[in-house]
């Protein structure tokens, strides 16, 4: 039995802990950090978390754990990372890793030194989602011939546009591509095998023109070329009517994917006065409950069975790289090489 | 040019009053005949017909007309019919062509006896949709290997419901199965080329219990089975939710095909609040437009060229013969041979 | 931590054995049961079960178990079900619960002898999948008003085809309707809440004429009426050229759904060129992975908790008697009284 | 009865010669230019068409033409709207208009001279698909709230890859853009009322590198900005694996449309062993065939009542402007202002 342990118990933490300590065998989730007193009640009430803790610190010098997942914000992840890998515990953290390359590479090279006693990985959980993977085996089968185009769609509902709207007036999001686009980025990258080689990066303000003076998105395109001409589209978004949407089509040369066009919630139509409707996800925890699921138990195996992780730190590394190029062409409204 | 003459201007009349005015070419409507004075008035202003008239007699001995479309009531109907062919004008009637058997048989004896001279079609116009002309091409080319069982629905939209409760208090429809299943039985004929040997009919009203006391139905479904075991269900209704669903699924041994599962109204899906949905084909006119100009312009093509039209006499008498046996089984509640 | 042992390690036993070892938090497999060797030699590698066992009564006595999952025949389920909920041992036990009326009966006075010392569940997986939940949850929140109509199929893909005919050459299924429908009929009894209250069935062979001599069925259908007139048509089926098509039509005064229509494999449309496609759950593990993980932390949580298990013997019992009066009037070709 | 006659008679012309000839009341095709024998002959044989012409001066001297539809090719196309034109017989012209703008420019000079004598009418048949209108009226009923963001996609099926790469070795498609993407830009002209202000165009060929060497592309896309920042991405590309690819995506604030994500050649549902599928439209006369239909009559009523056509040389002016500015783009690499 493994000890875990999970910092940050927002809606992603939250995510977290309730699959470490329900839905992943061979886990016991013994410790939770939060500077939220409300959260800590709740991990010891619903998930029952024995040991609580206000410091990072502290839990990781204390609880004696195996193994520590990362969701607290993009602002203290760096140091977390750094402060659990030198003392052994094996990390899982959520992305984006930091917000400059530069404290980036910081983390990566203290990984890298201690590459040998921690292992390491990063929350791109589209890797594991089972509709990502079967298109990356379809792929790699040759049954679409050569990758030509790929579209990718990352679309937060319109039902969290106030929540947004509010947060953006006091924090940093890091631009929607850092925090949106980044896993289109990352996904690509995987899917393909190819790296990113220029941006033209354009976004605007519609349905609530106030982000405009916050420096924020409702909606920004991307159009971008991959290193072997592969042409690439995305469009990442605050303000989708219907759900979450985040779509992926790749175009070959002897065939087309799309995953997940509708996000479809369960296999049920309704047929009623609107017309016949599937309903959708509405939000990344319905979308992706599986995915995340499964990129634990994946980092899981990698502990108990001494293997490398499927996303490194290298990956956050590059992805937040791309994203900050589109964030640096949508500033200058030019295209960006990288 | 051909020219048309059409008794009964009511929706299915006007409907095909509308194709002969401007959507086929080499006709002209040169007369109508209604009892309703604002309905030939429409005609005249509408669709620029010249002669009008309220007696179908007068029509017939004046007119000179090439052919006629009788689309007045099922009670009128097979008189019309027998004096348009005895006087040698082409026939092209509405089904069903009697409310009885008898009737019926009557009337085909009429159309046997001058079947040198006239033409005559019955209004089936599946026959001559796109979708069920696929269907029966695929079904023919051997792509789904045997047929094995067909479900068939033909449901109403709900919007009619309550005219249609209006109507049965003063009216016989002939009941649900003659009024609708009639078309899903003559089309599964023309699919399998096999005839109905057993039924079992039931029905029920929910949302309109008071048709309990007119003796109609909003829903009635027969299990049948054909003469060389193909199995058959009918679902017939006044109630559709979402709009005009006339669905039809053949199974066959290598594969299956569903015809209009969804009844799209075009080809555009729309994402909204509701989730992602098709909007659907509200009404008979809507969904088999196509259709019934097409069957309008085959009666014309044998005419023209003297070939034997695709829905004969015969086909209106045995599809009216199996929905009176649906109707008798209902009655009886036990399973009826035919 | 729960103990847990299994009987029977057949594809469902397998797929029960591998939820019980990975993915259900709070229960260890600790025990397995079979008559094959190599059974148990997999559940030992695969599984890492300790205790293995060729004797049911062996397992109950010696393994200190807090329940078992009986997928052994269904031949020698009876008999296992009534040793193991006599002893003490909380029963999980698949579907169905015996081949006969009486059979069954007689199981159930003894879980009822029991009732307060040892749980019961049947393996009515359906309620517990996420499709058929939800459904359930838009009827009775009334958004589709009065439910008048159901149709379900159950249809096992033509891949098994062959070795069913096999297999019915040496067995005995217990008939199309006992084998499949089954879990249509509970299914409907839990959407509705009633009672079926008549039935005609009847079936054929197309793809496989000889399944006449050992009489089973490639295809058999069900006209029914439940006891307040909602109208239900069944299709149990072995021959579905794409897939395991496991379809609920629940058809309402204000709304209709459809659950899996298209058994959608995962979120993925393909475009190639045999147009655009949506690949399918290819079996029942496939496509019910997940029920069978719910149906038994529901069964485990009953057990904790000391709470009522959500489908009892009395199910089972009533599934039964309707499947076998289907088997009954396809025999007689009448129309049977429930 | 309208006089009409047509010159070219490849897969456009015929496909308008054959509407002409049967599908559109009150006109009649009394004559047919071509350079082709072989095609005169077809139209004398299949269309009757009773004066055949080498020459296009001499059709418009002789036919005693109403109308005239142009669908030579674009290199004589100018020359022949000018030459009717100036002689009063009202126009249809296939796009584009010609190979250049200042070609267009001369041709629109002559058209404006003649408008109170000569109607005008430029073959963009997606104003006049009854899909596109429908979305159309769906957006200016405010449906979908502000529109943000739109995708069309132009391509060609893969069926037709092998004739465009021996076409393209002896001849000017005049680039992907303005033989395809032209369509698209017209119609987001026509859907938002908005200007293209900037572009940036990519292209690149896998399936065909051969193609490099001719200057012509497989795929290429366009990231656009409308005049009030409306996002636009267009995909224009001649290797579409299952079908022709026309598809039209409109986000707004508050929903959003997709136009044909697949291009469903009819209602039926095939279920077989690749799955469930859709078969596709496989060409643009099979896609639009109706529209084809619609756009000459409507031009049709603009003769007879003297109205104003729905698409005027100016339009086509237009699309070939930005059309081609998409080309400078692609070929300097840069984002181009409009």
């Amino acid at each position: 039995m493994l000890r875990a342990g999970i910092v940050g118990l927002g809606r992603m933490g939250m995510t977290h802990a309730n699959n470490l300590a329900f839905n992943i065998s061979g886990v016991k989730l013994v410790a939770a950090c939060s500077i939220f007193e409300n959260e800590l009640d709740k991990a010891k009430e619903n998930l029952f978390v024995e040991e609580l803790y206000t410091s990072f610190e502290d839990m990781i010098d204390n609880a004696n754990l195996d193994f520590v997942v990362i969701a607290a914000g993009a602002d203290v992840r760096p140091k977390m990372v750094e402060y659990a890998v030198k003392n052994g515990v094996h990390t899982f953290a959520e992305k984006p890793l930091g917000l400059s390359v530069e404290e980036i590479e910081e983390v990566l090279s203290v990984i890298e030194e201690n590459k040998n006693k921690t292992k390491f990985q990063v929350g791109f959980m589209r890797r594991f989602d089972e509709d990502y993977i079967y298109a990356k085996s379809v792929i790699e089968n040759g049954l679409i011939g050569d990758v030509t185009y790929i579209r990718a769609y990352g679309i937060d509902p319109a039902s969290g546009l106030d929540t947004f709207v509010k947060f953006a007036k006091n924090s940093n999001s890091g631009g929607i591509y850092h925090d949106m686009s980044i896993h289109d980025i990352d996904a690509i990258r995987w899917l393909t095998n190819k790296e990113f080689s220029k941006v033209w990066a354009f976004g605007a303000n519609f349905a609530r023109p106030e982000l405009d003076e916050v420096g924020e998105l409702e909606t920004g395109i991307v159009q971008a070329i991959l290193d072997n001409n592969i042409m690439v589209h995305l469009v990442a978004g605050r303000n989708s009517p219907h759900g979450y949407q985040v779509e992926t089509e790749i175009m070959g040369t002897k065939g087309w994917l799309r995953i997940a066009p509708v996000p479809e919630k369960n296999l049920v139509t309704v047929y009623d006065s609107t017309g016949v409707r599937r309903e959708c996800s509405a939000s990344f925890p319905e979308r992706f409950h599986k995915a995340f699921v499964e990129e634990i138990k994946s980092f899981v195996d990698c502990i108990i069975n001494d293997k490398n992780t499927k996303v490194n730190a290298h990956d956050a590394l590059i992805a937040t790289k791309v994203s900050l190029k589109c964030k640096e062409s949508l500033e200058k409204n030019e295209i960006v090489e990288i």
